[in-house]
């Protein structure tokens, strides 16, 4: 049952991407941990959007091999799964992984550099500015471990990958969907508004109260792609890095 | 019936800015009086916009309380409700008001930089300039305090709040949200103007011939969006400051 | 029969603006001439797309006065109905015009720059730059005046007006939107083509053949949009100015 | 049978260019090679992409003639039939060829400066920068033989031609029309990139492994797009060159 309903919510999340104009043709990827289970589940690699349906969506174990005999199984999974399945082995409080080429987004990653916090949907979002990770070449799992080393201890909940393009997690699958439409948003704001001249930028303490703020009162309770708090806030956003 | 009303065009008005690319996710809002009553309803907070519906809309008082026993009560109103309550209580004349983050109006508040009138549309639709607000933070109605203050003796139904994003009110909700549109739309052509050169200004008489006949003589009687200034000029487009 | 086919064809035309994202809220409009009598038809004033019909397009003589009691004669045509009578009266091959605040030609018109003729795309649709015309505030026919001053004796059917935006003719309507289309197309790929740095200019007689070949060869017999060349090229292509 | 194939895929592919946003109004063309015979089908000319249908696209010989008395051989083929019949004639691995005006790729063309490789997925898809063909002028077969001149020895399946735009070939036309998608996705993300100042260059060595990987291991076997390769990579990669 919560293997049928992570197909299905990953499936559907594929949509997400495409709505939001992060992908093109059968670029980037989302994956979702099983809950109550060492297991995740996958796009395959290379399908058009078109034809992503929950049956062909792949189910892997934590070490990032395919569960044989499964639905989709017959299909080479994404073939960033080994980056995947190293994020989840080493951040158990991520419930899910969603890697685009979103435009913006990329071109911060091509430099190299880091965005800069200087919107409030930023602050809220990912509490700072948003890291770069290293240089990492896919196929095995190096993509994997440049987002493990870049987030861990960073509020942020995306990653912009050198020369390639950006990684976000979250709680859940949609809560990492979330991060890559926000990521893609901001990215662009911030692009235009460096066009044309400086940028004031959002004094520490004010960000550090709008992040706080964000992740204990915006939204309703039950939030749809985010459980509600429980612990402190500092504790809270730990969770995420 | 007039709130029953009133919920129904902020649910639908809530499509335009996605039509319009001005928002992402669950980014935004829109809120608009009741005619003949000390209300207004507001978008939920953090709702998606598929699930957006007249009967999850939330009645409010000026003071930006819920109205207890009503459609959508159970639910939080948005987080920008106290701001907005704010702008009602100390603008009569306003009857709408819409926030978003579209990117290139957002790109302008980023750099704390009013948009320069070098458009004609710009001049029929706002009259001048597009003023900055203050940096405030979400959760009081610091952002309201900062509209009512800019707006003030201002032609413009728009602003710009620093390091955040566009707010634009009307005499309806629909009037508000063709002020949000509008503004997107000079934002950009503005910005991809400055970035090819210098821009010819609009000499100021110019711009006051533009804004008067615009506001008097423009559309249908009676404009759907606008009721027939009753006035002379400066007391009808008074009306918005 | 004459005027029912225009009023039906206008007002599907206002769809392509939509869809080719040349126009927001109620902005633009189209006109087109009523083959065989001193007639167009227009767009009222401040129609919403969704609600533009042929039965509220308005018929008017070519001194821009609406024709009493036909099919939306209660209503106001377009703002710059007098400057579209204007060019009807003076520019006797005109069989359509159109205007837009489309973002990229607006920006170029902000500037008062013309778009020089580096992409083939141009010469084969302009014949060479795109010239700007005067400013003009909108009311009375001074923008007709601008637009015909502009391009008389020029290749081009579209004109940029200062602070203002594009207006293109053509022999029909419809090619008058399907200049507002090139014209937005090739307005942006010049813009994005600069902001990389100089441009390489296309040499004046590549420029010629280019018109040459894409005026008479280009396209089926008979083209939809516009009537065979019957004449030589020079006789044909100054059929537009 | 193969005819029918071919004609059916070639007027479905259209609308992939219409929905990546790569042409506007008639602009651009896709043709196909028939598998087995001296023949491909192409887009006849200036029609509009609602039109298009399988029973109008036009069959030619690799001399660019209109086979006679066959569907759709009352209308023109595209204009730039003779340079699509040159490119089959000289590169017998090229299955499928494809013109557009994409505005990022075409700014690029406009300059006549190749893309840099500075992102993975350029590596992946084109194993390097996007090179740079002559100016020439449509009609006869010019551009055809620009492209050939400049996809010879290069493994970039896709070429900027000067003053004018991007094409692209593949081993099917599919192939084709997913390198015109992935070259948009790339120029644009360079352009903005390049914007915000100096990019990392990709070492040539990591080129070499990402487009090794990516021409072998990429995607399902059998890719509906890409036959499996068969022999080592460096052959399979120099199908396309």
């Amino acid at each position: 049952m919560a293997i049928a309903r992570a197909r299905a919510e990953i499936a559907a999340l594929h949509g997400e991407l495409v709505r939001n104009g992060l992908v093109v043709w059968t670029d980037g990827n989302v994956s979702g941990r099983v809950p109550g289970a060492d297991l995740f589940v996958i796009k395959p690699s290379a399908i058009s959007y078109e034809t992503l349906a929950p049956e062909n969506v792949v189910l892997c174990d934590l070490d990032g091999n395919v569960v044989s005999d499964t639905p989709g199984s017959d299909r080479a999974p994404s073939t960033d799964t080994a980056s995947h399945a190293y994020v989840y082995r080493n951040m158990p409080e991520v419930g899910g992984l969603v890697h685009s080429h979103s435009p913006y987004a990329t071109a911060w990653a091509a430099r190299g550099e880091e965005i800069p916090c200087v919107l409030t949907a930023m602050a809220d979002e990912f509490g700072g500015p948003i890291p770069v990770g290293p240089f990492a070449i896919a196929g095995d799992d190096a993509i994997g471990r440049g987002i493990v080393e870049t987030l861990s201890g960073h509020r942020s909940r995306a990653v912009l990958m050198r020369n390639h393009g950006p990684f976000t997690v979250g709680v859940t699958a949609r809560d990492a969907v979330k991060a890559a439409v926000m990521l893609e948003d901001v990215a662009r704001a911030v692009h235009l508004a460096r066009q044309g001249g400086e940028i004031a930028a959002i004094p520490q303490d004010a960000i550090d109260r709008l992040f706080t703020r964000y992740q204990n009162v915006y939204g309703q309770q039950p939030d749809p792609g985010r459980p509600a708090p429980t612990g402190p806030v500092d504790a809270a956003t730990q969770t995420y890095n």
